[in-house]
């Protein structure tokens, strides 16, 4: 087999056999194929798209590439939920925390099966927790990071071995962790590799890309949050939409189960932005409060894992455990669990002054009257960034207490003068250019504008949600 | 600027800048630029294509990667001729000593001189020879290559400095040559990547590769010969006509005055295919004997190239002018002056039995009686190169005396038995496999063929046919 037939096949339009990519992907990994194939190959790639086959097999070469956790052993559902990154996204610190917290529930949960064209569920009488074993990303530009998030915990150590990541899991039922060089090596090598070839935007390689990363964390199922609006990856609908089909198209064919959540990014989620202070939402959220956008995608996320999860039988059941788990506390106390268990300091959960803090504050008032109409959410994240919230460069160190509060946002009414954010700042060095990008990122009309929906779409929910006959 | 964003813009669809095309074509040349990032641009130029502005600034930047010849204080002309290269395409050695052979001529030259939208002829009253600086290449599979043509001339140098080869051409006018390492290092860089990247089929980058190698001779004018056909590298004649155009059109954006001839490459040109048989044919030629075909294109591309460098005032002239140099013995005196100041036997020229001679021959017979319907080109060009004719890859080593000849073209009548072609071999290894591919090669039917046109189509003479008053 030779590089450059399989780069003319692509070029060409033609589809590539499951044992070419995978010829370049070990190729990529080991260096057999040089650099400049690859990316003659990935922009082939970007011209001509992929099939779904191609697709699955382009994930599944990358994914055995490096090592797949198998916890097979480990009796339940094994379920993760992915993000494709936005600002303020922090729903992993509470949905892992409550599907943890549900345990494996006092009645029998049932895991549907899929058959071709018929469904059948079996029923299985075991006690069926979800486990939620999590492999997550740092910030970059204008968005977030889990990592980077719980990192602002004292002590919280996301470094975790394979090894002492399982030991985490069985113990308390998640764990949250970094990227480790034995998962995907091809991933990181191509991904490099797109990032200066002007290779990154393709759909296939983004689909590849995530898919053979939450692949290898050995689960069963995964829930998809695709997110679309201004300050998200795929700022186009169809695109994100188009994107989410083929995650869950590409999933499916690896056998797992799997929906994605098409979600609203045109405005931050929740109020704050920056890495202690969303831990501090996300603890308000965990004791019943917090913002109500915030709190309902938490819900829906977590509904759709107790479900894909086999924890519970149908959605509505799903939120209400999710509900249930905030309101007992159980997921607080689950989360207090977590953090010591990975290290970190449990008091911030009943005192999360003992956060880091940003010394100084400083307001963005509304220059006119009028209702906040949109948010140009992306200058947010910058806005963030540039206080030294997230990470112009991978290399750039984060001040984790700063960050900003959103006061207003899309729909309130403002006075003129009235704060519309509040920046949270240890540094003068950007905090001027920092104020100004915010102050143009608020749009201030006369009309209240339509009311916003936050989760769009919901795709491959059909299978999940079929009647189940008892 | 950086090498991501240019190959951005390119992937998007939008025209790169004639500086981002420099810096991408320094940076291959200087090894600033990595061969990845060049190889996903050139898969983008693939796709996208690229507009005449940048068809001529990548041939530009690619012509000053090095040397470019500056042969302007020779008094005349300076034209060549290019072909896109085919089998028993040998018409470079009668046409390079029947155009200098002519010398500047009694009667005084005129050179039609182009201001946007009139044409003014200033009467010229300058002796106007026309110099042919030919800068050629090597064959590779089923192509000849003019270097390897002139080698089988025992002790002809092709290797001439560009010192060396300036004091050929203003001794003799004209002077053949191959490759230095000067001329457009950027373009075997960027061929060596092409080859392996699957980027080789664009006729925008072919067509800088050829004008940019063209460009740099020190040329005012150019003919080019573009072979379509099953012998030709475009087999479809859309695709030729295409490069062909795109030439023209780069060729003049640089101020050069240039046609293109479209010629028929369905069958061989002439009868002799291979090294050493071909130098006699075209010394047939010269001797005013010879296939008529291979007369004829030799004819027509003097013709233009006289027109061009301004010798003569109509094509008619120049068509006159190249049977005059052949008729009156010119031309093959010429080529034996050519032949002594490159290092060669002139002697080969009245005894063509002083080039090397295979030992053996071996013919094939027709199947049947019929026409000769079709001939495989391209299967013929691989028979002589099974032989040691030519070469698989650029190491091999050639056998100059090897070849066959052809002794029934298309449209000719043929007895069961009767010889379509003879072998000219030294050594039996591939003698069988060539042998089968040739009698595999020609298409014997019942009726006669349609008659076979050769020069299909001139691309760009308008400008050079307009009537010029006295």
């Amino acid at each position: 087999m030779r590089a450059v037939d399989i780069i003319r096949k692509k070029r060409d339009g033609q589809e590539n056999s499951r044992e070419e990519i995978a010829f370049l992907v070990d190729g990529a990994t080991n260096g057999s194929v040089p650099d400049y194939q690859l990316a003659a190959w990935l922009m082939a790639v970007v011209w001509r798209g992929m099939t779904p086959a191609e697709s699955a097999a382009l994930t599944e070469a990358m994914l055995h590439s490096g090592e797949v956790l198998d916890f097979s052993d480990i009796p339940g559902g094994r379920v993760d939920k992915h993000s494709t990154g936005g600002v303020g996204d922090k729903t992993s610190l509470v949905i892992a925390p409550v599907v943890a917290a549900a345990g494996p529930g006092s009645k029998p949960g049932r895991v549907p099966v899929q058959i071709p064209a018929v469904y059948v569920t079996p029923r299985v009488y075991v006690p069926r927790q979800v486990y939620v074993p999590m492999i997550s990303g740092r910030g970059l530009g204008h968005t977030g990071g889990t990592l980077d998030k719980l990192e602002s915990i004292p002590g919280f150590n996301v470094n975790l071995s394979l090894a002492e990541f399982r030991t985490v899991l069985e113990k308390c039922g998640c764990g949250l962790i970094g990227q480790t060089p034995e998962i995907a090596p091809a991933d990181k090598k191509l991904y490099a590799l797109r990032d200066v070839t002007g290779t990154v935007e393709s759909p296939y390689l983004i689909c590849a890309s995530i898919m053979s990363k939450k692949m290898a964390e050995g689960i069963d199922a995964l829930v998809l949050d695709v997110k679309t609006g201004s300050g998200a990856f795929m700022k186009k609908r169809s695109d994100a939409e188009y994107l989410a089909k083929l995650m869950v198209e590409t999933g499916r064919r690896m056998g797992k189960k799997i929906v994605a959540l098409l979600t609203d990014m045109s405005q931050p989620l929740g109020r704050k932005v920056g890495n202690a202070l969303e831990v501090i939402e996300c603890l308000e959220i965990m004791d019943g409060k917090g913002p109500a956008d915030l709190r309902e995608l938490c819900d829906d996320l977590s509904a759709w894992m107790f479900l894909l999860g086999g924890r519970v039988a149908t959605l509505e059941e799903g939120r209400a455990l999710s509900v249930e788990m905030i309101a007992s506390g159980k997921a607080r106390e689950k989360f207090g669990e977590i953090i010591r268990l990975q290290g970190g300091d449990p008091r911030i959960v009943d005192d999360p002054s003992l956060l880091p803090k940003a010394q100084r504050t400083e307001r963005v008032a509304a220059p006119r009257a009028g209702y906040v109409t949109a948010i140009q959410c992306e200058q947010v994240g910058i806005a963030s960034m540039m206080l030294g919230g997230g990470r112009e460069k991978m290399s750039d160190k984060i001040d984790p207490g700063v960050g900003l509060v959103l006061e207003k946002k899309i729909g309130d009414s403002v006075q003129a003068g009235e704060t519309l954010c509040t920046v949270h700042y240890n540094s003068d060095a950007r905090l001027r250019e920092s104020l100004d990008l915010l102050a143009k990122s608020f749009e201030i009309g006369a009309q209240h504008p339509p009311p916003q929906q936050l989760v769009l779409k919901t795709i491959g929910a059909e299978e999940y949600l079929k009647e189940i006959p008892e």
